[in-house]
């Protein structure tokens, strides 16, 4: 014998088996069909880029979570981490051989050397779409309602689609005398959610004391409707302004698309990262909202300034495809299954074996998934692996059948039969029962 | 101005744009809808691996096409340079956990540092598909069935599928006393296509001597029609055996589905890989052989050995994408589009912006993909980009139009226009011209 290789794979990377596979590309189907309805085009970057384009020039500092190395070549290359980058690179290099306003998706892996203790992925996949080129209502709009008609195409329940504004919120620091503390309170508020708002008054307290810090809990606060939050933060930020009245309009646009109900004004919406400038959202479902945000983005002015003095605003928003799965799994919406065949022809005669492809061939002809079990073995072997892969009905001809010119259609969850002289019939009684 | 880094790709790798992405994906797309028809399920495996797994454990003599490094946390890993070794290990660690007969498919990128000199891709798509635990002719059938398939749907002309065995190659170079040259004949009657039989009767014979050359020239020779070609190879080989049977009984079952005319048996097909066992195959193209096979496989006895004890025979084909694509291209069945967009709605009074989005939505729900055009520009404009991007309708609403309560329709080939009184009016209008 042989010496064998342990069969394994590295840790914090996943094989995924037929079942895990074909509910992620349902899911990623589903949200494909959804950009495409909204005229996104997909774009693809390789998985291997130059170090100093994805990580910047301060090359020495590179972040430990990037696996990076140097190639055949001597090139320093790194795997992509996210999609935002290498679409900053791919935006400067190629803007001329695109038409502006640019609406693109791409879903595809990114690696991190993560700490895979918490739980987290070496190796997963990104979703993004933004609309590049074009700093508009109608362009934020149309994330909203993006975000919106995938999530109903996906079924997930009632959702919340959170917007804010991070203009308003500047000028609300500004109007308060602590616009050179925005990050840090920033970060504080981003945590509303988790630790509540005794816990973020208390740090905001600390932060810029406690007159300040009750204005900025009240105007984080959520009021009953959209123009009530509205008005109170026009307020707080000292009147109106273009960024107020932006989200004025994208309110009006997303109710003229009958979707109001599921955009709601929630000034603690603020997103960790320094590149956003306008709107920012999050999306959490309603039923578990405990898992977080579905769906997050905003509004940035510079996309790809590390690669190009060539300015570049963009709105965009990025799906969290795992926290996704988890989340259909939760509420029973998951759409997994052992495979795509809807009939088996069982192999009971291997004189018939021709026959068996004949049918096939009719059987695909009419748009049905077919299989012919390739090899003969015991029936309840057969119908063990038609149970296996979810296969819910078969077609039998043996040599009893051929002599009295019948063909049986088996319904593999009720084991009832049926009958039929031609096989033309018996795919005929399939497409019925199959709703087909 | 801060230093801009130039924004740029290794060589060897390659940034997809909309059209050449909707190209690939429309081809992928089509591919797995003919896999789904035949009761193949897909599967993934990481992008990166041990690379004792990937490399086997002479892992000092590594291939030097092969990206592998050392991550964080000190293992020796790589990229995956083809999706059959990972489908090995996936099979040895897995096997439990599936069902045999096992039908899966794989579509995923690859990495080789190959000389980029010869036009080579450092960064492509593989495309396999498998039957993995059986060892019948049913299950070779169904392979050649789908790559038939595959190709009909792609619409890419007629085409061959090449059949042979090693089997009887095998026999044959036995019963010639050469059995010991295998390699090195089968090396040279590979070469058959691209260097003329004239060429490879010559180096044959300064390998195995003028006399057995002669033979090996007549073994390969193709006759005129499957029958008489598989009597002369079981003459030469010493008579029928299992694999001249196997042959036989394979085309049995392509003519029972109608395709007979697709198989040809070509003796000098060998696949160069030491792997396969029993069939073999590859694909051309009848109106440009020259590209070489765009699809080709065998039987293997052994899929898993390097990582289990337990035996995987399996029956398989790879697609090569990058020629695939080539192929359609040169034969005018490319699919390239600028975008999946039917209809654009122009942007022309800012007033109407709300009614914009509520007519997008109209459309998307009557499935028809739909974009706004997110800012007011000179109509020029917005014609200009709905021309890139191929849309090929558009919709306009401005102040006028609204004051005589019609919408217009217009095709952006013909520029004709047409009114409607309402927008569901005008999408029915819509719906009509494009068929749906």
């Amino acid at each position: 014998m042989p010496d064998i290789i342990e069969p394994r794979v590295l840790k914090g990377f996943r094989d995924y088996l037929p079942e895990a596979e074909i509910e992620r590309t349902t899911l990623l189907e589903s949200l494909e069909a959804s950009f495409r309805l909204f005229g996104f085009v997909p774009i693809d970057t390789p998985a291997l880029e130059y170090a100093d384009i994805l990580l910047g020039k301060g090359g020495g500092e590179t972040d430990k979570q990037v696996y990076h190395f140097v190639d055949h070549g001597g090139r320093e290359v790194a795997l992509r981490f996210d999609l935002t980058v290498p679409f900053a690179r791919f935006m400067a290099e190629h803007v001329d051989e695109l038409y502006l306003p640019f609406r693109r998706y791409h879903m595809a892996k990114v690696w991190r050397g993560e700490n895979t203790q918490r739980g987290r992925y070496r190796e997963f996949m990104q979703c993004d779409f933004d609309i590049v080129g074009v700093d508009s209502v109608a362009a934020d709009a149309d994330i909203v309602l993006l975000i919106s008609a995938a999530l109903e195409t996906l079924a997930v329940g009632p959702f919340t689609i959170k917007i804010s504004h991070r203009g308003v919120f500047n000028r609300f620091l500004a109007a308060s005398g602590v616009a050179d503390r925005s990050s840090s309170v920033l970060r504080i508020v981003d945590k509303l959610e988790k630790i509540g708002s005794q816990e973020v008054g208390r740090l905001l307290a600390a932060e810029v004391g406690d007159k300040v810090g009750a204005k900025v809990l009240e105007f984080i606060a959520k009021e009953g409707d959209f123009a009530s939050t509205l008005s109170k933060m026009e307020g707080l930020a000292g009147g109106p302004g273009p960024d107020t009245e932006r989200l004025r309009a994208i309110r009006a646009s997303v109710e003229g698309a009958g979707l109001a109900d599921r955009l709601v004004l929630t000034p603690s919406i603020t997103r960790g990262l320094d590149y956003y400038t306008g709107v920012v959202f999050e999306t959490s479902l309603d039923s578990i909202p405990q898992i977080g945000s579905v769906c997050s983005g905003g509004r940035y002015d510079e996309l790809a300034s590390l690669y190009t003095t060539r300015r570049l605003p963009g709105v965009g928003a990025s799906i969290g495809l795992d926290r996704l799965l988890a989340a259909l799994e939760a509420i029973g919406a998951s759409r997994r299954r052992g495979g795509y065949t809807e009939v088996l022809i069982l192999d009971i005669d291997e004189a018939m074996a021709v026959r068996y492809q004949a049918m096939a061939r009719e059987c695909r002809a009419a748009g049905l998934a077919c299989e012919v079990f390739p090899e003969k073995r015991k029936l309840a072997q057969q119908f063990a692996y038609a149970e296996r892969k979810g296969i819910p009905f078969a077609l039998v001809l043996g040599s009893a059948e051929a002599e009295r010119g019948a063909i049986v259609l088996k319904d593999l969850k009720t084991r009832e039969s049926v009958e039929a002289s031609t096989s033309g019939a018996a795919i005929g009684l399939l497409r019925e029962r199959l709703g087909r």
